[in-house]
Formats: C-alpha cells, structure tokens, sequence
C-alpha cells in the first residue's frame, strides 16, 4: 500500500472547483500535532519525524522515516493509537525528547471516488489543499498522474513538497532574518 | 497517591496462607514485557525502565523513572495504553531503542481490602508473591508496617527490592560466571 499526495497553496475558488469536479463533503477535524526531536539525532537533518497527533476522537503517535525517494512523498509510517497524549508526551519528555513545534490546523475533507481532499487552515501558514490516493504500489504512476493533472485542472500550479512543520520553519527562520535586517 | 509494594519468593504453603487470611481471587493474567534500552543512556544504570506490557485485553507503554530513595521501591511511573504493541516496538525500534529482555509470567491474583497479592510465576525465575497497596502518601509508613508483617506473617522472610529484569539479568551473568569457571 503507497499513498501518493501532491499539497498546493488554496485560491478563493479552489472550494467550488472541487465541488464542481463532483466531490462530496465529507467531515471536518481539528488536529493540534505536537512534533519532537530526538535526544541525539536531529530529525530536522535526518528528514524524520516523531508527532502526537491529538483530534476530536482520540490521539494517535505516529513515526515518520526519511523520505525514501526525491520525486514523491514516500515513506515508511508507524502509528499507534495511545489514550492520552499528555502521558504520551511525558513519556517522550523522560526519554529525552524535545518538543519542538505544535502544528494546529482544520481540515475539511471531500471524496471523488478514491481521491481524498483535504482543506487545510494551517495556524500561521494559511489555507491547503491536500490530494490524496491510497493503492497499490503498480498503479503509483498512474495515479501520480491523476494528483498532478488534478492539481493543473483546479489551476493550483505548483506542488510544495515540504511539510507543514518545514514551511512553519521556513517562516521563522524568514521572520527571524527580516528582523535582524531591519534598518536602525 | 503511592504504591507500596513488597516482593520474596513463594513456599509451597503460600496460596494456603494467603487464603486462610480472608483473601479472595480476582484472576489471573498473562503478561509479556518486553523492556527497551535508550539508544544514550544505559538505563540499567540510570534504574529507569521503558516496557511494552501485552496482556489479554490489550497493551501499554510505561517509563518508569529511578527509585526517589533507598528504602522503597517508590518511582515516578508513566503509562499509555496503546492499541498495537508491535506498531509501538517498531517506532522504539526506528528511534533507537534495543529491546534487551523479554519477561513472560503467569499472574494469579487475590485480594484482602486494600491489599492485593499477586503470585507470578515467572519463566526462568520461579514463583514470587507481590503485595501492594495503593494509598495516599500519608500513610505511606502505615502502609509498609502492614505489608512488611504480613510478609512475615506468611513466613516469607526475605524482601526483594530487584525487578524481575534484574534477577533474570543476575541469573544469566552467573550462569555465564559459571560456565567460564567450569573445569576444563
């Protein structure tokens, strides 16, 4: 099973569009992600990840390994499903983890067939959509094609690659060197 | 709230003892523990631990910190129940963790109010009785009284402060100390 998701920047219209497409609503969530850094590797470097995900109806610890190729999102994913994220994260903490960033966004979803999408008002970056296909790993060209003519027919012309917790760095470290920069 | 518990190893009178006391059975459990070492902090120095527990209706994660002083067996205790011990073993595994034991034991459990006697047998060790009771930490010196005569009271002489962990840690190292001494 490979999961295959191009992530674009949202125009006003992009919600009718893929309404229009034939989308159907299909619920929201809040997820309010706690990510951590190891002890002694830094995941930033390594392109892993370690979160807590926390959403309406329950909380979730999922490890994410380095991205296993440079075209595609790819890579291995293990998730347990924990009943307390508070003890979770105090556990981590014990162990040495950093809690390094808290990620909250709202997510809409709507399905077409087997393509999910995902609106998402990411706290500080703005609005996202997220394309998704689950499958099997002979149909990751296919459908690689599908996402990418998709994201060209809603007129969302290019595919970010980085993730929410890359971009929300990206943000700070520009922050950061604008205020450094600024005149006297 | 704390724990005070007391451990020794059975005679064969034990369950009789305990049952002639007004203690009455609450079942029996199957534990599996498979304990992990921190890929930069030996934790059997440092006396912390980090375990998966599977039981029959379901499994944890639990960190146990470094006993808080020298007479109890008091510690800071954290814990998660977790819906995929093997999910949760493989992202120990991705961050580094070593699994380092695994403890197998067989828990029949009877209770006498606030008391409850555990008598585990445990693959490779033998037989042993826990006692523990759960109380505000006002009582905590009440409490250990209580326990430590019962203990006595059942003929059970000797209390052991050393983790299943540990006793099956000195079993081996002796039994590799005898095999190096054995006459050529």
């Amino acid at each position: 099973m490979i999961e295959v998701e191009v992530k674009a920047r949202t125009l006003p219209e992009t919600l009718d569009k893929i309404i229009s497409l034939g989308a159907t609503f299909s619920g929201t969530e809040s997820h309010e992600d706690l990510y951590f850094n190891h002890p002694h590797r830094d995941f930033r470097r390594s392109d892993e990840a370690l979160r807590i995900r926390i959403k309406e109806e329950g909380a979730r610890l999922t490890y994410k390994g380095p991205k296993l190729d440079g075209l595609t999102k790819s890579r291995k994913e293990l998730t347990v499903k924990i009943d307390s994220p508070q003890e979770m994260a105090e556990i981590l903490a014990a162990l040495g983890f950093v809690l390094s960033a808290v990620v909250r966004k709202r997510r809409t979803k709507y399905v077409l067939g087997d393509i999910t999408f995902a609106l998402d008002d990411v706290e500080g970056l703005g609005s996202f959509l997220e394309m998704e296909i689950r499958g099997e790993a002979d149909f990751f060209e296919e459908q690689r094609r599908r996402v990418l003519s998709l994201l060209e027919e809603l007129g969302l012309g290019e595919s970010i690659r980085s993730s929410y917790l890359e971009l929300l760095d990206e943000k700070a470290r520009k922050e950061s060197a604008a205020w450094k920069d600024r005149p006297p």
